[in-house]
């Protein structure tokens, strides 16, 4: 099934107390698109500069990611600085140079208008819900978000959350958007915004989903070594996206297991800065994980 | 199996935003007996003083609980007062009185000394190792513990550890005792100080077990309604133990199901201040919960 994913292409330069990575392939549609690539041929939607290495791009064609929607403008590719402290849970933005991402509203290539399995991927509200008005009949669209659209952009990501099947968004993110301070109670409410799918991810601790049969609550597969989770989040909604894709047909039916390979895509994400460690990951890696995990919570 | 279950019974008093409780049935034996008491009769050791309720002693009575080594003596029983904030996270003490709990160093009734499930629940490590040293053959030994011991009675807890086969403790305290801020990593590393077994405690996200066998990721029960939350670690243990001495024989075949129904049992805990809400359940309300958290977690 045709896979879109449109959202950030970026490059991050991440420090952490022993490491300083410069200008690392990033952005939330990059570890989307290459964490949907191990179930299904995904389609990028994104935008880069003239500064855009051209080994990334290379390392998109690696994992047969259909470019015809990637963009590339005179400018300066999204540049995003941040830090995380020694325990790797807080991090904290140093600079952020918006680049040719600022004022990109892109026109949706024909040969992508089709596509039926659909994530946007973190970024502004207004530029999802702008490229979903010109998709002709997506099967499913699920939509990424964070706390600092919840701050500037509420109107226009609840404007967009009526036309999507599923948002996904992290804890801290889900108890701000509905002043709840019980997880369960705050999933379950979201609904009222309009998607059949609420799945909030709560980073090691797994993720919630409720949907129309009730609530699956997923575990995370243990890492013992996290070397940078940026990314993770995303890595998350690709794989799952990805296996949906890969799937076809029900998508009740495969949703669980989607989650499931979803957040072991994701902890190869976890374990090397950027895109590193997934980018040496197979399906195989990822199907060993699954079943290791299979084997750690089953009772 | 026989089943013993050492620590504190006390008076709590409980404030939250909404509500004030005063004096209701506390303690780390008093829950964790309680909540035993739904798998197999349970023994029960502490002291309290002449102000204790006789309608407690009738709680206890009404759930079988052995009360041949419950110590009555001049003076308060221990006393906490503690408040919770709105999310109902954090709570902090406002008063302890630890009156005749302070200097109590019991003998060990012969009737109990054979005892061959043994909870040191949540008490000073002096104490804990006071009573196991008293055991003839104890079969299967849990010690609880918490932060202040980590503190105040580290070289006690360190001894006492050498000698019991299973260390609970909450996830923080964890971090904070191996000076690791990776959970797995903190969890796998206690064994060095001798217990085979580890289980740490992590609230609404469940419990991790590692054990000769490897590691065991278990879910909570997620909680529409949490009231209060004061005692749910004991409880888990508690039913945990209560589980296994139920089952007998092998631990290790057991000890996953022993691990969700001391979760389950946890879960009624968390609904209602103090006690009130476990003893109104019943064994089939435990058995259908586990059952309805089977459908959650499973894929």
């Amino acid at each position: 099934m045709s896979l879109l994913i449109v959202g950030t292409t970026a490059l991050d330069s991440i420090k952490t107390p022993h490491q300083e990575n410069p200008r690392l392939l990033g952005g939330s549609a990059s570890h989307a698109a290459i964490a949907a690539s191990f179930f299904a041929p995904a389609q990028l939607m994104g935008v880069v500069g003239d500064d855009f290495p051209s080994e990334y791009t290379a390392l998109y064609e690696k994992h047969g990611i259909d470019l015809s929607g990637l963009e590339r403008s005179k400018g300066n590719t999204f540049h995003w600085e941040g830090e995380y402290e020694v325990n790797m849970n807080n991090r904290r933005t140093l600079e952020t140079d918006l680049g040719v991402i600022e004022h990109w509203m892109p026109s949706v290539p024909s040969s992508l208008a089709e596509s039926q399995y659909v994530l946007l991927a973190n970024c502004a509200p207004q530029l999802q819900h702008h490229v979903l008005k010109q998709l002709k009949s997506p099967q499913f669209v699920v939509a990424d978000t964070m706390d600092l659209w919840l701050n500037i952009a509420r109107q226009e990501l609840e404007a967009l959350l009526k036309e999507v099947d599923c948002l996904v968004l992290n804890d801290s993110e889900a108890r701000q958007l509905m002043e709840e301070d019980n997880l369960v109670v705050a999933t379950q409410e979201m609904h009222r915004f309009g998607p059949r799918y609420i799945i909030v991810k709560k980073g090691e601790h797994g993720a919630i989903l409720s949907g129309p049969k009730g609530l699956f609550v997923a575990p995370a597969f243990p890492l013992k070594t996290v070397i940078d989770p940026t990314g993770a989040g995303d890595s998350f909604v690709g794989g799952m996206l990805g296996y949906l894709a890969e799937k076809g047909g029900d998508i009740e039916s495969h949703l669980r297991q989607a989650i499931i390979h979803g957040s072991v895509t994701a902890s190869f994400c976890c374990e090397g800065f950027g895109v590193t460690t997934t980018t040496q990951t197979t399906r195989q890696d990822i199907d060993q994980r699954v079943r290791e995990l299979v084997d750690l919570v089953s009772f």
